[in-house]
């Protein structure tokens, strides 16, 4: 049995000794915001970990559900994370919000899609506004389309000659706690079986050709998860828990709080030259 | 300690004897539907039972989930419950649809009214077309509104002049397998402490003048009552399970096929001179 | 004949003289804000204009189509006229979006409602954050409800024990240079026949039995206005042009964009403690 | 000067003779429904029609504002023609909706992609359905986007194998009294130029490499056209009126009703074996 998450920071809790071979963390705090770097090395604390090697940013918020807290300051740290990931050419930005729009809390990637504003097709006629060329996708999901995100996401990567992707993505977590308050950012891209709905597969450089950064939020803890937590292994059900979600009751905060959240850092990650406030103006 | 439920059915079941005193109860199955009626008919029973004095019919259908089962017998035997508890006049029914619509599995209310269709503007001008005078309303909760539902819907009760109302919302389970295959059709309104957000006041022809039908659809189980279910009393976080909901990952295609079903339905017990195809026309 | 508009502006063109009795009229510009504040003081203007008796202020601003234009300031010069009409006590504010949510261009009061956010259910309970008591409703049109929107808005101002209410509703303009850059603030509500859908009833201070503020922006033209400029009275086809309005291919950006400025200007007028800023991360 | 229409019957019309050289054109009568087949078949005609070599089916049918009339009859006409057009084999179709969906009447798209149900993903493995392979794709628009609809179908095309394409389109007439009543279907895909946004790229079997069968119902006239009938060549304001469009009052009732008989009539068109009330509770 193994507990799920989608967070390097828990798998990392979950081996449990202070220090781990082939692995790197550093902590640090900005501004309120506590920022868990997890770098894993080798091959070998990949498979400790349950992570495919590579670098994982952890941001731990005030959280999404106040949407008083959230500020410029905020949006800066997050944006400079994710600018710490990129590439650092001028090519196109394939800006990817993987979910299901119907499903409250698999919503935060089509809903920071739906904040966010395109540019790759003014960014060459209009230089002088120094834009970096963005390009925006919601592939929606398979039961909706009748196309694997994973083929469709592939298709407009080639078609759009990007140079990078940014995948967003609501995450499992193992802990009620760190629901709506979280924000990992990796250059691993997306494994299978992440997400509400883990039927996914890959979304990374080898499957798409190009880096693939992976910005996800925790929003669900399986269902089974928690009936081990209170259970251990006895738990009945097993079958029917794993086909449920917990969530919280104040998704819908969150979700709308969290999108426009991570819209705007994406943003000032792209387009530099410009305010948050700015940037707010121009994804009204 | 307490398990959650808004259904009848599972609060007859908790108390567990062959025969309850003031309780009567039949069971039935038409065309692999099965139907419970539960009538409690004095205080006594109500307390035992934890619901108000009243009829409580419970629908077991095939699941909402699997789109091609539903079909327009399924419709035609809700559709029956829902009249045989409505009152026999001509006068307005203002239906009701309570809940969240930015929280999927609380969503079944608004969508149910989108769903619908309202005739109270063109009975009276047009009798030839033999339509119940029906009115909408969907009240939103109190964080969107700074309106409490109850609030709203009294006011607009009044304002219509309504003769009856029909409430339709989601309700809490205590059982995973209730969710999304089963209907409640109840004359007693809806209590305090029901639905996703369980800090709904009541909604009965006490609080509101008029007889109030409620219909509802299991959409989510308490965190909590799934973890005592797998570790009884000793289960830690409590106060931050009580803030989260379990609902099943294809909560998107039972609301949507739910909202439908029900939709076709009331308007079949409002409208008998039309057969379930020209309603579905009619609210396209 | 009469060519229709909403904006009192276009009425005191249409007089055409340079004084008129009863009418007093003052311009301004501040930021590159046109402001023309037109008072109605007589019932003779009144007929004359073809408007009631009160005060017009007219803002033309920076199209709505062009996101990068709307700032701070405008916001705040926007608030400020709100202010001067609001009535300077601290009751409840009900907030009204009128219009139908499907119809792109009659979408700016709903969708101005959804970018708003309501305060009347925490002002009391939390004194020490400085909100003015704000509710929010928005009635939907009389196809989509059977209710009519003077009936409902009547409802909700007296179970909400509202001081005033402020109605936000897509107007009609004679001239397409007005749309989606335009606002009209006024003192007097919305008088039958304006909007999209110009069977509206009137939403005033008699009618609802308190001040009645309606802010709006032009978004349609009639057709039969069109067809008139461009042929004069010898247009066929009268009847049919008169269920037909003209709108800009850009609609949804003037309706997305427009929206949420006028949510921000609303908030500032109301909550006046807090920055532009703070109401955006309130509003998220 | 011009008048624009997307409606080969209309360009037709506007030619005015009684034969026209290389065109065929057979008109019948099905159920109340008006069906004119042109056919055409050399550049010469084509040059003279301004529209591509084909062959163009428009259906006029009861108004799509009233939603009583619609019925399964005229669904399984629409089928047939429907039918009739796409290559008979069991590859796999991409159903793709054109448009923007913030625009009511652009939205028809969009919506009918909603409305429809994608079976790629089962119809292999689950042959005993006897679906046909069905695949959805709604690409929005360019300033959503970043990316041409043109690129993305074609991505799609690519990664799907799709045998065939059907796009839906909102079109332009030249009337006003064609708005909302009138279906046209074609083999020759969308040509530049078409839509309620008229920059639109070709979407043809040149482009795309497979057959492109178009749906289309007209949903708006250009303003223009509106004020070269009214007042001729006279016309003030020509570069803003040609950004703008006449659309009826009720488009919102017209879009949602069509875009659910579109779905339903492709979907009939795609899986012969299922009746209309199937699909529609297969769709719901």
């Amino acid at each position: 049995m193994t507990v799920r998450t989608d967070l390097a920071l828990e798998c990392r809790e979950l081996v449990g000794e202070s220090e781990i071979e082939g692995v790197i963390e550093k902590k640090e705090e900005k501004q309120n915001v506590k920022i868990t770097r997890i770098e894993i090395k080798t091959e070998k604390a990949a498979l400790r970990l349950n992570k495919e090697m590579g670098n994982y940013i952890t941001l731990e918020l005030s959280p999404f559900s106040k949407s008083v807290c959230q500020n410029e300051k905020e949006i800066e740290i997050i944006a400079r994370e994710i600018k710490s990931l990129i590439p650092n050419s001028d090519g196109t930005v394939l800006l990817v919000g993987l979910g299901n729009d119907n499903i409250t809390p698999d919503a935060i990637g089509p809903k920071t899609i739906e904040a966010s504003f395109a540019t790759r097709h003014i960014s060459e006629s209009m230089p002088e506004l120094n834009f970096r060329s963005v390009a925006l996708f919601s592939p929606r999901v398979l039961g909706q389309t009748g196309i694997e995100s994973s083929e469709s996401v592939k298709a407009m990567v080639e078609k759009t000659n990007a140079e990078c992707v940014i995948v967003i993505d609501a995450l499992a977590s193992k802990s009620i706690n760190r629901l709506g308050c979280t924000v990992q950012i990796c250059d691993t891209g997306i494994s299978p079986g992440s997400g509400v709905n883990n039927k996914r597969k890959s979304l990374n450089q080898k499957s798409l050709g190009v880096p693939v950064i992976a910005i996800g939020i925790p929003t669900v803890v399986d269902a089974l998860t928690i009936a081990y937590e209170a259970g251990g292994e006895t738990v009945q059900n097993k079958n029917e828990l794993s086909e449920m979600f917990v969530t919280p009751r104040e998704i819908d905060v969150i979700i709308e709080n969290a999108s426009k959240v991570l819209a705007l850092s994406i943003a000032k990650a792209m387009h530099q030259s410009y305010s948050v406030e700015d940037l707010y103006f121009l994804s009204l």
